[in-house]
């Protein structure tokens, strides 16, 4: 018998003469990419034959030790690749010893980079995946099912396990399908247990949807499941926002109005099936093909979103209905794709800590941190706080408003063309220049800005910069004795500060920054700071190694201004990293590669929850933080900063 | 230690001092029934202490060796039972060596009798299960949701596995639920497998729903799943008829008209809905509460009522879009049951040989017969035959026709009252008696008789009746030199014989039975005849050794007329047995006791399908044995009958 080596993963064996590459591959536990499964139609099973005498091995795979080239092969393989030795496994045959390398992209199990926010690198795997086969058609002696020949043939070629069983609404069209593409269809399998659809002929293309349902802001990725590419980016309102601006007020509109739960419900369902069509219109698809929806959000909202009673995860002692990760038909939700697609929703931590923080933990995998003392900051209208490393990991939940996103905020809005997203002050002249989304030049040398408000990022910078500038002072109070036509008292009679003035909008007035405004900030960031600083405290840390921020708005924040109100504990800027919708990116990788919705699983169950709000000087730390930057720990590298712009 | 015998399965073992003795029989594998689970609540785990002392065993178990008496168990054991040494298993703790007797009626898997047709005893073991459980409320120290603390408290008392899933709708509630419950709720699972109620406090009723989806009629079985029993039993002709009469016309509609399958689909789910909602009433009940449904029918109508595409199965050759057994949510195919029912439909064999046929031999197990040859035979509008024993077991389908079922036959009705289901023709006189439905007497004893038609059992009576007093030969043909008022020609010139005068009907018109009515009933026994010898030769069985005549109507059937007009095999009478609906039988065994369900799996799979029709010489037998009794075959015992009556 002839020996095999693949590369690069070196596995070796003997294998019968006559067996093509891609079942020697499969025999020796390769993993070669073949979407045919070996039927010469798709051409995805490129591997190059190595030649000459590799001593080590004492093999020579010589090119006489492989079965002739194969007309089929040449429709898939350009002159380059024949002329480098490549072939299709599926017609090459071993007829002596070989040294094979299979290439990245013929391997079954590819490392693919997720492209949003901060690049990801992960295993392609996704829980939907498609096998296409070939059948003989049936016959007087053969009194097999449609449906067990396609078992059949799955487990023949693929080794599926016999017990995979049809989603029903897919037995109905079988007969028909299997006729009419002649017995050669494409499967699709979820999980490895559920078939929920058949395809005539060779199909490739599988799209799915990762949706993030904020309680303020609803994020959506349209994924393709073949190339693990993100194809289109959408957002929108959460719809719920008319029911309440936060989770709280959700749970009593939910408890107040008979028809409360039920009409949130319908209103986040209706918002995603908004989404879906509009995100395939944008391919002139439809959402029919979406074969798999994977959601996160915090508990509150995966309840509403689920219709499940959420009023007692409102209340002390915070206990969700139900924690673990969810698979549910998209039909019996009312999602308008696929009529067998799953969704899969991640499990919950505890209390408001939720899917999307498991998401954010994925995504960022603190857990396999050896050593160090990480801090992963998610920032939305809860703030979730992870600090700790692969030895213990603790987490907790802060009530920080909406207004880091633009909401409660005068002038706030989201992130959008028009919105201030950067913003600095000088220190003299008390003077403002911005930069808005959608416009590269900052203000004053951008003409005719057009401003419609301010957004997260912004808000952050504007808070940072007046206290470094001396508009407000530690307190958060502004400093009216300063002579500056942009601080000034608002309408209300309470002091504000003019970011740009009426001429410079869309909307026709002054876009001021509030002492209200500086208020909720400060209840805001307090908030996340006091949270953080338990979590050390339970972990006996002194100092942060790292932080990473992460939120809707996350990727674009200033790192120097987030620390210096003192969002977070003091920490070397240069280990601060700020990486986008952190929980959008686990729930895109949870909808990639099944291999996380595992990971998911256990480090929602292994990461510690720490209910801070119930500590007894919660009220009296929480005001102290209230003060810029923060209260009295010591900020080594935020004293640098202030020492740079002489507030020291 | 001491030492416990629990009787009558004789196991036996040692256990803790103090453990009560529900939890000594789960130790050693004792199945004591205790709805409650042991929290003295619903007294169902009475067993009895056996007092003396029981050399053999060494062991003396007198009652010294129990814990006291408790005053909860007064409330659930009346004097006598006291006085016998009765006591709750659950409050009696052992104290030493003790010898217990397990009632009948306190055991976990108790056999229970099923009392419609014949009377079958078996395992009440139902998929659908309900266990009751006590739970401590939430606490800011557990975490734990209220879906894990149900299924932890699940596993702890009744070992049930952790994985087990919440149906999502039922997940809506919960918190509610709980809550309002305090904590002591009555959990229904599915298959050891799902979760499909939670219930506040201790509930034990369970209903299942059985329905035979016959091509003709549809016959419905309400059970009490708790109890064994049958609760309501009601039929309406299959709304599809309008449709079509038979399997092959249904199967043209559905593909000469674009929505024909879903029409036909649509109307028997209509009908069923409708069944469920009127045998519920009858109890003041509403269909809500079936938590359970179980359906067989013919490989045609299973595809029909699943809305599966039925096309390929009336054609060579003959394949199913699926055969497996199928377990569909309720809601999913439109049937208004509780919402997470689930309904289970029994596995097809081959071609027409359906989930029916699987019911008639799970309630008749001809393969638990060691060594004689039995023939079960299913008369529907498609016959079903089986033949064989343990050692090899072969089944055929067979077109009777609808004849048999009052069909097509010209004063055929449904056996309902009214309907003459007893014929006797005087060989001298040639006047008819007859008896109906709903009157004990026979005409012409009876007065008033208000006969509307002819049902199944009569027509089969008629047929052996007319043939035995040489109205008709043996060709089928009348013989119309007879001088009788009765013996003339219809109005359309044909012959017919008149069963009813007109003033004896309640319709005013003669009742008679036609040449027509004979040709269709000559056409139906001879398929039968034809199938069942084929499956003989193949055996190689010379003779069969019993005949189970199977039916909608079976039970009612003059087993003597039908032998005599050759609608099986020539058999000793004594071995003929009509048992009725067996299939609905089997449909009502799978949805009581789930081991029913595997030993279908296993019989559907191992039984073996003979496509009788396809074979050479089909025409010319089928055509041969369109004689009364029927073709040349050797038959002592109709030869017996015959002798009787003067024929030979």
């Amino acid at each position: 018998m002839p020996t095999v080596i693949f590369q690069p993963s070196g596995r070796r064996g003997l294998v019968d003469e006559g067996t093509n590459l891609l079942d020697a591959a499969r025999q020796l536990g390769v993993d070669i990419e073949s979407v045919c499964g070996g039927v010469k139609v798709c051409g995805k099973c490129k591997i190059k034959i190595e030649t000459g005498f590799f001593e080590k091995f004492g093999i020579d795979s010589r090119l006489s030790n492989l079965s002739a080239f194969l007309p089929d092969e040449t429709d898939y393989l350009n002159e380059e690749e024949i002329a480098d030795n490549y072939r299709l496994s599926c017609c090459a045959e071993v007829l002596g010893d070989l040294l094979v390398f299979v290439p990245e992209e013929s391997r079954g199990a590819k490392q693919v980079v997720l492209e949003t926010g901060k690049e990801r690198v992960f295993n392609l795997n996704p829980a939907v995946r498609k096998y296409y086969i070939e059948m003989q058609a049936a016959t007087l002696e053969d009194h097999r099912s449609d449906a067990e020949r396609i078992k059949d043939a799955l487990n023949a070629k693929y080794g599926l396990p016999r017990e995979l069983n049809f989603d029903y609404p897919i037995l109905r069209d079988l007969p028909t399908i299997v006729r009419e593409a002649h017995w050669k269809v494409t499967v699709t399998v979820w999980n490895r247990q559920e078939i929920i659809l058949v395809e005539p002929g060779l199909v490739q293309r599988s799209l799915g949807l990762a949706v993030d349902v904020g309680t303020t802001t609803v994020a959506a990725y349209l994924c393709d499941l073949h190339t693990g590419q993100v194809l289109v980016v959408d957002s929108m309102m959460n719809p719920q926002v008319r029911y309440g601006e936060d989770v709280l007020s959700r749970i009593t509109y939910a408890m107040m109005n008979d028809d409360g739960l039920e009409k949130m419900h319908a209103a986040i369902i209706d918002g995603i099936n908004t989404l879906a069509r509009r995100m395939t219109e944008k391919l002139d698809l439809t959402p029919e093909l979406i074969l798999e929806v994977t959601l996160v959000f915090n508990t509150v909202m995966q309840h509403i979103a689920l219709g499940i009673e959420p009023s007692h995860i409102g209340r002390s002692p915070f206990t969700a209905g139900t924690k673990e990760a969810q698979n549910i038909k998209a039909r019996d939700l009312g999602i308008k794709v696929w009529k067998a697609a799953n969704v899969h929703t991640l499990p919950v931590e505890a209390g408001f800590v939720g899917p999307d923080n498991v998401g954010v933990l994925i995504a960022e995998e603190p857990y396999k941190e050896p050593e160090k003392m990480r801090m992963v900051i998610d920032i939305g209208t809860n703030g979730e706080i992870d600090i700790g490393n692969a030895k213990r990991l603790l987490c907790t939940s802060c009530a920080t408003g909406p207004a880091l996103e633009g909401a409660q905020i005068k002038f706030g809005m989201r992130a959008a063309p028009g919105a201030i997203e950067k913003v600095r002050v000088d220190p003299e002249t008390l003077e403002a220049s911005y930069k808005i989304i959608g416009r590269d030049e900052w203000y004053p040398e951008l003409k005719k800005a057009d401003v419609k408000g301010i957004c997260g990022s912004g808000i952050i910078d504007v808070v940072a910069e007046l206290f470094k500038s001396g508009i407000i002072q530690k307190s958060g109070r502004f400093n009216m004795k300063l002579d500056s036509p942009r601080v000034r008292k608002g309408e209300d009679g309470r002091p504000e500060y003019v970011l740009a003035w009426a001429d410079e909008t869309s909307i026709g007035k002054d876009i001021a920054f509030t002492q209200g405004d500086v208020r909720a900030v400060q209840l805001a960031k307090s908030a996340l700071y006091v949270g953080s600083r338990y979590l050390m405290e339970k972990l006996g840390a002194q100092n942060l190694d790292s932080v990473t921020l992460a939120g809707a708005f996350g990727s674009y924040i200033d790192k120097e201004s987030a620390m210096l109100i003192g969002m977070f504990p003091d920490c070397d800027l240069d280990n601060v990293l700020a990486v986008g919708n952190a929980a959008g990116d686990g729930d895109k990788l949870a909808l990639l590669d099944v291999g996380k919705r595992e990971e998911a699983a256990r480090i929602a169950r292994e990461v510690e929850f720490v209910e801070t709000a119930i500590e007894p000087d919660f009220q009296e730390r929480f005001a102290a933080a209230m003060a810029f930057p923060h209260s009295t720990d010591k900020f080594p590298h935020i004293e640098h900063i202030l020492a740079k712009v002489g507030k020291k």
